[in-house]
């Protein structure tokens, strides 16, 4: 059994959460800030057996990998409006860190 | 000494921190939710020498082990009161998730 | 690569931060409470390559050590003005626990 802990952002977060329910594997959250990532994150603390540590990972990257994705700014404040032509811009959303431990022992009560 | 996660329903946590207090044992708590337990968890992460690692099990288990608990609902909303009879029923509550990590190293400062 | 598990004291917690970011550690931070130590306190999740670890305890050992701290409290409630001569005192503030566990696994998406 491994312990994976993943950072991911809040907005990848419950895709993420529903993602691994669907494929029946145990996980706990938890709020977590800044470092990896800029946004605010989401901690993931799951639980897999050997054998499903390929599909979990396969489920984070699925779920949270760094993409692109075109957003079309407001107009800025302040501006003339006749003179500000909005044009959609490429950003980078996404992405997750991930640790896999060894567990010695895992138990349920 | 070894790593200890416990992940205890949040009506079970004042119980076992005050268990591991009294057991000498240090830990500290992390807010957490949703996935191996129903209801909101909070997650315990628990330095234990080795020679104590059984007695922390032993403690977790007894603050925090699944259990049938009877309870009376109330009268549902609307309900015609004449008409209803409240009787006990048996829910389950508790349980306790838990990793058990080898440390490679530990340090006070 | 290891993971470094810090529990520090929240007012210990933006210096330490701040000198991780300085020496490019990556951390993700999560609010905890209890246990470990007397006051408030941040758990810092760190992934830090094999090589940096003896940096990391270093920061963490800078930014949060255990020491001493003098204070002059403040008159206590209702005590007559004209006796109470204030005094400096010296407490003890900060402190650091820290867990290192091996990765067998790292990835980021
Ligand atoms: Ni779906
Ligand atoms: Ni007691
Ligand atoms: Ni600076």
């Amino acid at each position: 059994m491994k312990m994976m802990i993943a950072i991911v952002q809040d907005k990848d977060s419950p895709r993420l959460a529903h993602n691994l329910v669907k494929a029946g594997v145990r996980a706990t959250k938890l709020a977590s800030t800044g470092g990896f990532l800029h946004a605010g994150n989401t901690t993931f603390i799951i639980g897999a057996e050997n054998e499903k540590v390929e599909d979990v990972k396969e489920i984070i990257r699925n779920s949270c990998r760094s993409r692109e994705q075109v957003v079309t700014p407001m107009s800025p404040m302040g501006s003339q409006l006749e003179s500000y032509i909005p044009y959609p811009v490429s950003v980078q959303v996404g992405g997750a860190t991930l640790f896999i431990l060894d567990i010695e022992e895992f138990a349920q009560f």
